[in-house]
C-alpha cells in the first residue's frame, strides 16, 4: 500500500436540506455518502466540508492538508467566496489534486482552472447513460469493464465547452441521442484535475460500485507527486557551458 | 480561392464489381462518386486510383504529383503491395495528406501510421448514427450544424484502438448503444491524417452533403504546407554564441 | 486568396511614450510596426487599438468585426478594465483569434483563457535565441526553415506555467542555458489562440522577416471558422431511434 | 509499497564487447548497470535479456511475465528478428510497459509502435546537456529539481521525428545550440511507452542519480492497470434502452 493520502469532500450541501427526495436518498449528504465509501479505503484519511461553514470548511489550514479535494456543487455555485475559490486555485496550481463532480461543471474553481464557460446541454429525463472506456491503459479505468451502465441519470450532451483533455478517459453515450466527454484529466500547474460526468443528486449514483471505483482511482492518480517546485522571475545564465 | 489541390481518390473497387447491390448504389464505384462531388471545388484537381490497375494506380509519379490521398478499402487489405504502402507512408511523412475512410482503418496504410492495431466492433444493422461537433472551432467542421445523422449505417463502436488523435472532431452516438471517436487528426513527419468514420458501401453515405462537406473540408485541412524539410543526421554546433 | 481577414493590432502602447529608446526601435509603436508589415498582405485588413484610447479601443464594434485580435502587453496589464478583458474572452470563445505576444504572457486575458498563472523565468541580456520547429508541417510554420534566430533577445525559460498546448509548434533554445515552449496552439470554445515568445521592446525582433512571417502564418490560422454554434441548456430528446 | 513490478532490461550487449572502453565504463554491461540500480527497489523484480541470446532473451514465457521492459539498442537495431518485434507490440498493447532509452529512438520496436521514421540531429561531442522538466506534477518527474545536467553526452536535436507524445515531460538544452523532446509518454493499446533521451554507450550517464530516478519512475508509471479487455468484432446492439 501506497502512503496515505488526505482527501477532503466538498459538498454544496443545499439540495440535501430542502428537497426531502434528496435528503432520502443522501441522508448523510453526498459528502457523507461519497465519505463513506473513500473511508473504506486503508491508505484515504478522509473528511468532509460543506458551503454552510465557515469559509465553506476550506481554510488554509484545511487545503494545506489536503492532498485532493473532491468537489461536488449545483445550485449554489455563486455563493462560493471569491476569496476561497482562489485559495483552492493556488492550492491546485502547486499541486493538489481536484476532482470534479457532475454539475461541479458549473463551479468557479473549475471554470477559472479551464478558462472556458463549461457549458453543456442537459435533459432531467431519467434515462439510461453508457459510460464507455476509451483508454483502457489509464489508472483510472483499473477494475472496470469495456463499459458501465447507469440505469437512470440525468444527460449531459455535448457540445461540452472545456479544452480538450490532456487524456480523455471516458466517453458517455445517452438514450436520448447525446454523447458526452464523461472522464477528462487535465494537468494543471503542478496539480491534476479530473472532470467525472456522473453523480446526480436525484439518483442514487454514488452507491453504484463503477462509480465509486472511479472516483477511488481518480483519488490515486489525482495525489500529489513530490516533483520539483519551479521558480520563476529573474535568473542567472549558465556558467561554465 | 487559394492555390489548386491535388487529389487522389484510391478504392479498392471490389465490392463494386461483385455485388449488384453496391454496384447500383455506386455505379462509377465508390471512387467515383467520391471523385464526382470533389470535382465541383474549382480549386481541386482530382484523378482516382484503383486496386487493380498497376501498382494499384499508386506509381511514384502519381504520388508525387498528389496532395491530398483519400483511402477506401474494405475486403481486400491484404492485396494492398507492400512496397506500395512504404511509397504511401514515405510520401505522407513528407508532406502528403492522407484521408482514410469508413472500413479504410483496417488497411495496412493506416495501421502503419497509427503504430497499433485499429481494431473496434462493428454491427451491420442499418440502424441510426448521430455525429456531434466536439471542436465546433475546426476546420473540418466548417459549414456544419451541431451534429448531423447518417439515417443507417454500419455501427463501429469503441474501444477503437488507435493513439489519442491530436485533434478529436467527431463523436458518433449510435442508436444500438455505443459511441466512436469519428473524427481524427493526426500530425505525422510533415504530413497529416484524418480519419473519418462514415461510409459503408451498402449505404448512399457518399451521396449525403454533411460527409460531402467533410471530406472537402479534410481535402483543405490536409494540403500540405510549405513548411522545413528537417536534415537528420551528424551536424556542427552552433558558431559564436 | 481567401477571404477577406479583419485584424486588429492591440498594444499597451507605453514603453514608447516613456522610453526613448523603445521609441527610437518603433517610432509607430509596436501596434504600428505590426499594422505596418500585416497591411502588405493583400487579404488581411489592419487596424490598431492602444490601451490609452476609451474602452482601450476596444469596444464591442470593434471586438464585433474583429476576426483576429493581437495582444501586446508588459507594464500596465493591471490598467487593462476587467469588463474588456470579459468582452475580449467572451468574442474569443465564439470565434474570434487571439494571438499573444512575447510579455503578453502575464496579460489579464491570456491568464484568464489559460486557467495558469503563465509565470516563467526571464533575464535580460541581449542573449541569442534560437527558435526550432518541432513541427514542421503545422501551418504556422509555413515558409520557415529548421530553425531561426533573433540575435539578442530577452530570455524566456522554462517552467512556463502554462497547460499542454494542444501543438507545440516551436521551442527556444537560449544561449545562457534555457528551454522555452515558443510557439504554442490553443483551442479554447470556437476560438484559437497561439502564443509566440519574441517580441522584446528594446530590440527590433518585429522587423525580423522571420517573426513577421510567423504572426502572418497565424493570423490565417487563428482566422475564424464558419463552424456550429453550440446551443446550451435544456434539450428534447432524438425521436424516431 | 505497492505489489511487485516485474522488469527485464533488454539490452543490445554490443558495443560492449567489441569496445574496450565501453567495456571499463560498463564492464557488467549496460543491462547490468540498469539492472543494478533498479534491483534496489524493493518492489521491482528485474532480470535482463540481450540480443545473442536465443529469441534475444525474449521467449514469450519472459514477456509473458514482464510488466515493464526497459530498451536499449544502437548499433545491431536490424538483427533483431522481426517475429520477436511483434512479440513484444504484441505485448505493449496488451498492457506492458515499455521504456526506451537513448539510441533506441532508431529500434524497430520503437518505430513499429511510433509510426514515423524517429530520425533525428546528432553530435559527438561530449557537450554538456541541460534537461528541464516542462511538466513538474508528472509521476515521472519525482523527486527531481527543476532541471538536471549531464555534463557531458552525445547531443540528440529536433527535429525528431515522433508523433507528439501524449504529454511531454522534459526538453532538453544542448550547449552546441539544439533542444530535444527528452521524455515523452505515450499510450498505445492498454499499454504505455516512455522515450528517454540520456544514455550514450562512452558516458557513465547510467550511473547518474537523476537519470537513474528517472528511470524507476517510469517503471512505476509505465506499469500494467488492470483495466478493462476490449473485446472487437461484431456485437450486438443494448438491449432494453
Amino acid at each position: 500500500m501506497g502512503k496515505t493520502i488526505r482527501v477532503t469532500v466538498w459538498n454544496e450541501n443545499r439540495h440535501e436540506k430542502i428537497d426531502k427526495n434528496v435528503a432520502k436518498i443522501y441522508p448523510k449528504g453526498i459528502h457523507g455518502a461519497i465519505a463513506d465509501f473513500l473511508s473504506q479505503e486503508p491508505d484515504f484519511e478522509v473528511r468532509t466540508a460543506t458551503l454552510d461553514e465557515p469559509e465553506h470548511g476550506l481554510t488554509k489550514e484545511v487545503l494545506d492538508s489536503t492532498d485532493v479535494l473532491i468537489w461536488w456543487g449545483h445550485m449554489a455555485h455563486n455563493e462560493v467566496r471569491d476569496d476561497v475559490v482562489d485559495r483552492v486555485y493556488d492550492r491546485v496550481l502547486n499541486g493538489m489534486g481536484l476532482i470534479v463532480l457532475h454539475s461541479g461543471h458549473f463551479s468557479k474553481i473549475f471554470k477559472k482552472l479551464m478558462g472556458t464557460t463549461c457549458n453543456l446541454k442537459w435533459r432531467e429525463a431519467g434515462e439510461k447513460e453508457r459510460i464507455w472506456v476509451v483508454e483502457p491503459g489509464h489508472p483510472i479505468a483499473e477494475g472496470l469493464g469495456e463499459y458501465f451502465e447507469i440505469p437512470q441519470t440525468e444527460m449531459y450532451g455535448e457540445r461540452f465547452d472545456i479544452p480538450a483533455p490532456d487524456t480523455l478517459v471516458f466517453i458517455s453515450w445517452f438514450a436520448g441521442g447525446e454523447v458526452f466527454r464523461s472522464g477528462c484529466c487535465y494537468n494543471r500547474g503542478r496539480g491534476k484535475v479530473f472532470y467525472f460526468r456522473p453523480g446526480h443528486e436525484t439518483f442514487p449514483i454514488f452507491y453504484q460500485p463503477e462509480v465509486q471505483r472511479v472516483i477511488k482511482n481518480a483519488v490515486r492518480w489525482a495525489a500529489p507527486v513530490n516533483g520539483p517546485v519551479p521558480t520563476f522571475g529573474n535568473v542567472k545564465p549558465l556558467e561554465n557551458i
